[in-house]
């Protein structure tokens, strides 16, 4: 089973108050790309993966959806989204999408950010979604990036001769990896990119996007200190339509 | 232009004693997991891109192929596979894939190993190749990893605690990188793997296969020194058929 590391209280502690957490989808520096994978809105009934606060499933509404499923394993974000929600076209609920199930052929969207990596049987959470869209919609994603996710010590070093470099090691080792973000012991799965393609050209989605996000020169030039993210991208956004 | 390495003595010198010009694919670690992904050969019509000595070409007519078309920009590479090869199916072209231009609808197979890499208007190359095909059919590919070519000074090093790292940087910045192997000032061109497929899907490719390939199990037990080629991938493999 998938750690709930957002009902561990330092952990969420935390969280809660990233810029992501406080102000949205503006708080998030890969959002523009995000948005730029999406489809026009209006009338669309949307999943959504991994909602945390809810931000997605508010502005998918304000862009004229039509209805937005918003699923998380977190009561602490769940029972945070409902507050901030006054919408009878939302529904949020308790799941683990290691057992999800989702009726059929129901949505015209899905879309998850940056909890895929915490997942351990990605296989049936991408046959689930699969069966869950009608045919031909797409599916849109985000997770830390298999670069992000793969060293036994993530975190920048200097090399005897003065360089500044990301420590990567054990790519190709697809299992769990235990770090100390925001709180100590928190597990993700690393996965390749290559993982993450041949899950969902296996589960029979067509591939249409495969972006590794680093922040733009105007990023950089607002915030000097993220340069070092194009060294090693920290997200990789993945767009897919079903077949 | 792209840089013709390989007629440039030093360079070829050393490559020509590497155990994939002396053993031919048997010689090539990879080798195993590109031919699982190559369709049965019988009677296709090949286009052979960076064809080198021809051992590919040579082994496709040997599985029934009914003309292999292989171009190299090397004449060194050339003359040798010329002197290797009495087939008068299989035609040894000079050719640079940068002005590349070969007839439409004309093959059923397009294989390139382990020369992209070198290519700076790889964009021109995929488009012929994807007007060479005839619909639908296959385009098989390896290519050395991004992360192989990312780094400023690519090789493994040793961090302050005493840890095997393999020192990542500028991993989003896709441009040239000179390195000294087997000669100085080798230049090749560093692509994201986003930065591939994005190529591909942009000319009108399906994806059919992304794979990260390190040394299995059993390659390992006979050269434990591979093993640290699974904390960084050499290669890519990659499959896509046109559409």
């Amino acid at each position: 089973m998938t750690q709930n590391i957002y009902d561990q209280e330092d952990f969420f502690a935390g969280y809660r108050r990233l810029p992501r957490s406080v102000d949205g989808l503006e708080g998030a520096a890969e959002w523009p790309a995000i948005r730029a994978l999406l489809p026009a809105m209006k009338g669309l009934r949307v999943l959504d993966l991994g909602c945390g606060f809810g931000w997605f499933a508010r502005w998918a509404r304000q862009e004229g959806a039509a209805s937005v499923l918003a699923i998380d394993v977190s009561a602490n974000m769940l029972k945070r989204a409902a507050e901030m929600t006054k919408d009878s076209a939302i529904t949020y609920a308790s799941g683990d999408m290691e057992t999800l199930d989702v009726p059929a052929a129901s949505f015209d969207l899905v879309y998850s950010s940056l909890a895929f990596h915490y997942i351990a049987n990605l296989k049936h959470t991408f046959a689930v979604i699969h069966r869950a869209l009608v045919p031909g919609a797409p599916f849109v994603f985000s997770v830390e990036h298999p670069l992000y996710t793969a060293p036994s010590t993530p975190g920048f070093v200097t090399t005897a001769d003065g360089r500044r470099v990301w420590p990567l090691d054990r790519y190709l080792d697809e299992s769990d990896r235990k770090t100390d973000w925001l709180a100590k012991g928190v597990i993700k799965r690393h996965r390749t990119v290559g993982g993450y393609v041949s899950l969902l050209l296996g589960t029979g989605f067509t591939l249409t996007h495969l972006e590794e996000w680093g922040p733009t020169a105007e990023q950089i030039a607002a915030r000097p200190d993220w340069a070092v993210e194009r060294d090693r991208p920290p997200f990789m956004l993945v767009a897919a339509r079903s077949s």
